[in-house]
């Protein structure tokens, strides 16, 4: 007779009944009286009561191995679900003979990162390391859904392209039947093209980033959650927008992970109605008045000038992001559309979440002469942009955009001290496996 | 004043008022005794009534210009959305002044695929091009949709790969800090590894092959809807989740992209409760009865030989659909779980869809001891596969997968005559560009 299997989640409600399950064998507690065989399945634990003989038979294989037990669900306060399993019969499918690199059924894996992450295909069966990554799959589900629902639509754009410059940072050569090509260090020239077409869109997708810093906060493949929609009146309706995505992220990761937020010990944050904004040249003279580093007039902000604004932010708002707009055209890619007021400052900002930068974004140029003198005033050639500047010549709307980097978010929302601690097979300098 | 926009599908509500609208210039329509200027939005049409004065002023600027409009809302059954503008203003926000490589206000885009691909951030502007950009969005959200209502959860494997191999087809290779990498060919490892974590995962992601060809069902660049789950008997496990993750899609298309597929006069296929199958070996027989062309004892199936057996399952079962099960091993990646009972064949099915291959899938090897006698048989050693193979190591399900790739879907469910035309920016042997 074959059985209908049934998994973690469901026990509860089958109190009474015989049932078949299977997973992986996470450990046996023996606690003298009483000994637990502890089953994990994709969705969580079982446990089992089981007897001496049983655990003699179980002798000879290590955790992990594959195993099926028949059993009678019976109530069980202290055990997960409420239940456990007794009359347990237990079959081995898969045996694992040979010692883990590390031990999954401790309160935490006990590895250093780089064992870790050589054995990342086995580290992240634990559930906190899973909780991350169920965490993830939460921000890409939140993003999409509230974006869904203000009418964005969903592109999957190329990621092999002909053209290298796209603001001069470090892209991937391929070799492309005998021709170079390069990987996307972005969709940003396909977003923009798009809102031609709907207005509105949004990407879930890899970047390729060939930056050669070996840094706890960057990794050279990752995932980017893009937007970019027409008819704005200026950056502050992309923030508007970007404040409207942020909450409905967290949203929905309350509605539907609460599990992986209290395995994690993780509270979302708490955001006022207005997210708190300051321009930079107003950071830079609170930076001044505040620590004496005086970085006025330089084009960027230093991480740790990032830092401060959110420890500012919190103390000022109880807010744990901060938009910081108006940057300096200079350190801005040549698509980004100037303060009309100021050209020297962009119509751009970054959004620090938790002292960090989480977003950049802001408004983009329109006209296709603006196109063409901010391309020559940078010393650059329309050759290789012919495609992504004919979209301009032939009517856009006044349109921006942002991105959010899924790494990034999650390394600020739990707190981690490396982003490849949060990454699914995180890709460096050193790293192309697993 | 600061108006609020309206969009073209709220029109219909807001009978009597003055709005504002924004959107392309997409046609100037005159009738003599009345004239129409057509606005396109992100969503649909507005059909503005407008006086000769307005057309002389609008006479040195083309189609797309982009434009406001605010006039009066006032019903008119023929119009789309049931509703026209009045007295209406005319503002022109960003002129074009060039000629249009093609027109985008007939019912149709006249020009050659090569012309429609070089301006294809332009073409896809037209209704007919956008409807099938909605679908592909659609086919997306039908995909996640389906797969979370059966517990499976996200991921996003990482694109650039240690390993050139990984069941012979063509890789690209990209200069990754002066080494080697490689562009996945398809998210299969990472699928396979992740079952050990969550038993029940998908993709939607890009994957590259670099496969020398130049045909009308073929791209180097497309986007690949991946499963992969645990404690599945046998591939028919995995036809089962197949039937029911195309039968979501079609019922996610069907309730909520009705527009797009009446545009495109595409009907949803009718699915009979349980799609037809035939062994690999009585369909070549299938095809020398009827044919007489003898293909028994050839490896695969050629691509008219699909489309005989296309006719075949509409003619016997009125299906579109039909499972193949069961090819030669010879012809499978190494990681393909054989027949238990005739080990020259393999649990593993295509799936055809209107007599062309959709999905390829089956059940995988699940135990190192076979995954090693599996590498060594082929002539293949296990140096680069390390990681991949440590996951069976540490104890692995039976399991199994498949994969359909986006933009063949949407060939053969719009007809298409090549696979270019319902791609999103192609990349082909000579094409890196739009």
């Amino acid at each position: 007779m074959t059985r209908t299997r049934s998994i973690s989640k469901e026990l509860n409600d089958l109190a009474g009944q015989e049932v078949l399950v299977k997973g992986w064998l996470h450990t046996i507690r023996e606690l003298g009286k009483v000994n637990f065989l502890i089953v994990r399945d994709g969705w969580g634990f079982i446990q089992c009561v089981i007897d001496k003989t049983a655990i003699v038979e179980l002798r000879d294989i290590q955790s992990e191995s594959i195993i099926e037990v028949i059993g009678t669900v019976v109530e069980a306060k202290q055990a997960p679900n409420g239940v456990e399993l007794h009359n347990c019969q237990i079959v081995v499918i898969e045996a694992v003979t040979e010692q883990l690199p590390f031990e999954l059924n401790q309160k935490r894996v006990k590895a250093k990162l780089d064992t870790f992450l050589n054995h990342a295909q086995l580290g992240f069966r634990h559930p906190k390391r899973k909780a991350l990554l169920q965490l993830a799959a939460g921000v890409m589900a939140g993003f999409r859904h509230i974006l869904t629902a203000n009418d964005f639509i969903e592109i999957q754009s190329p990621k092999l392209v002909a053209s290298a410059t796209e603001g001069g940072a470090n892209v991937f050569e391929v070799g492309y039947f005998g021709k170079p090509a390069y990987l996307a260090q972005s969709p940003q020239f396909y977003k923009q093209m798009m809102v031609g077409i709907f207005e509105r869109v949004f990407e879930v997708g890899p970047v390729f980033r060939a930056e050669p810093h070996d840094t706890s906060r960057h990794i050279n493949e990752y995932v980017s959650l893009d937007i970019e929609f027409g008819f704005i009146e200026d950056h502050t309706t992309v923030m508007a927008m970007a404040t409207t995505v942020i909450k409905g992220i967290f949203i929905h990761l309350a509605e539907n992970y609460s599990q992986s937020l209290n395995l994690l010990d993780i509270s979302i944050p708490i955001l006022p109605y207005n997210l708190p904004a300051i321009s930079f040249s107003d950071a830079q003279d609170y930076i001044y008045r505040q620590y004496k580093e005086d970085c006025r007039g330089e084009a960027d902000l230093a991480p740790h000038h990032e830092r401060w604004l959110g420890e500012w932010a919190k103390k000022e708002y109880n807010s744990d992001f901060l938009y910081v707009t108006g940057y300096p055209m200079t350190k801005r890619p040549f698509y980004t559309h100037p303060n009309p007021n100021n050209p020297k400052f962009s119509n751009s900002f970054d959004l620090l979440f938790r002292g960090a930068e989480l977003i950049t974004g802001g408004q983009r140029l329109h006209s296709y002469p603006d196109y063409l003198q901010a391309l020559k005033s940078r010393g650059l050639s329309p050759t290789g942009f012919e495609s992504y500047l004919n979209a301009f010549r032939y009517g856009m709307p006044p349109h921006g955009g942002f991105a959010i980097g899924l790494e990034r978010f999650l390394m600020q929302l739990t707190g981690a001290a490396n982003i490849k601690e949060v990454t699914l097979f995180p890709r460096d300098m050193n790293r192309l496996e697993p």
